[in-house]
């Protein structure tokens, strides 16, 4: 017996966006986001509006970003996005005020019910609070908030929320010290 | 004295096709596979048979794989290989029915006896028995068999065989539960 | 109170290039180095020349390499760069002779000052002395040394210094054996 028959799989996903947008969106994403040219940050800022993203002032948008769906991300004040990061948000993605994603970093939003033959698609939102540093090569998990001035190290993996104002390494990412000024 | 003296190293890497069809292969990889364009996965089975690739039915390609040589390659039915995923086959890859290879996950069938200054390469094929789940952004290494309906967990990396029905996560991975129904 | 306030960071960092010649190499990175084109690796060295790097004979390249600044890297005699290699070099990234960095590898050069507001970018340099390998998918972070010969395993992260002759692997990279011939 198989635990996961994907051919009894079920397209439950809500993607939120009528067909001819979400095509629209895959040809933006290659052309503008996914691409190495530095096109200007507010241009892609102006573009993601245009999809549905909520977007505050002044975010950083480096080259070879990949989005899965501008309508499901809000990002706050004064943001930085850094060089292909992975948004992968199936599910919303809130990330407030001062928030540094760095170069590399990985916001995971599904999941799989391994218990089922069905396989059914679980999506969780991620929550990023204000003056959260996302390191690079770091992995979000679905449904993991980070909060307030929280650090996660390079290449670390947040399984579960994050402290405000500590900081965390390793998979699962775990507290080593506190963020004091 | 230097362990790896590169100069050295000989290639002795048997790829298994003529030169034309492996520049064939390196195009048709960038411009089908590689690139960003949702092209139907049952095209890119197509193109993936023409070049010798062993392949069931209804298996799903997302965009931007990397696959070294689709004639070490053989993959069952009702398969998904996600987005950003990279089978770097050397050597063969052997996924059978039902397998899920989640988005960014990289399958390695590389290695180099770093004993020897020549650092020969060395090779070993990977086998994903019917039913696994590779997570997404992790990692199987040479010679690694995942036996059937294992779930290697986001980011982590199999070093060894996985168990049937079990869980793993870590670098290596470590088995952490049972996969029960 | 957040820590960092990202709108009061000040570009401190020296590029160490005019604007024209940053500009081209954006533009040369991502015809030659980003591409998935399997350009002949000395036609790669020669323009990583002329951009300003210092470069040893017999140095391969592979295909999708990303490399930050060529006028702030230095590689010796016979050293392998594998594909999707990033190397961000902000700060100074010094390779010497026989060294492989393989597939997927990342080395970081930059890195934040959380303690403060103004979030002060840090860079640091990478040095690889001669018959270190740095294995698939592996991370060195800024400031660190690798000692001769020494191998840091796929997927480990080296924060501090190599030893010698040593093998490493995890997140922190711990040394696991001595390299023995």
């Amino acid at each position: 017996m198989s635990f996961q028959n994907l051919q009894s799989f079920k397209h439950t996903l809500i993607i939120g966006a009528s067909k001819p947008k979400m095509i629209l969106w895959i040809l933006f994403n290659i052309i503008f986001f996914k691409s190495a040219i530095p096109y200007p940050s507010i241009f892609k800022s102006f573009i993601l509006k245009l999809f549905g993203a909520n977007l505050g002032i002044k975010i950083v948008f480096k080259p070879c970003i990949n989005i899965k769906f501008p309508w499901k991300l809000s990002i706050g004040d004064y943001c930085w996005i850094g060089e292909n990061v992975w948004i992968d948000n199936l599910d919303f993605v809130i990330i407030e005020d001062n928030v540094c994603i760095s170069q590399g970093a990985f916001l995971l939003t599904g999941n799989h019910n391994y218990k089922k033959q069905s396989f059914d698609l679980e999506t969780g939102p991620i929550n990023l609070k204000s003056g959260v540093w996302i390191g690079a090569k770091a992995i979000i998990c679905p449904n993991v908030i980070c909060n307030k001035n929280a650090v996660l190290c390079v290449n670390a993996v947040a399984k579960k929320n994050l402290s405000e104002n500590t900081v965390y390494t390793g998979d699962p990412a775990l507290p080593v010290r506190k963020r004091i000024s």
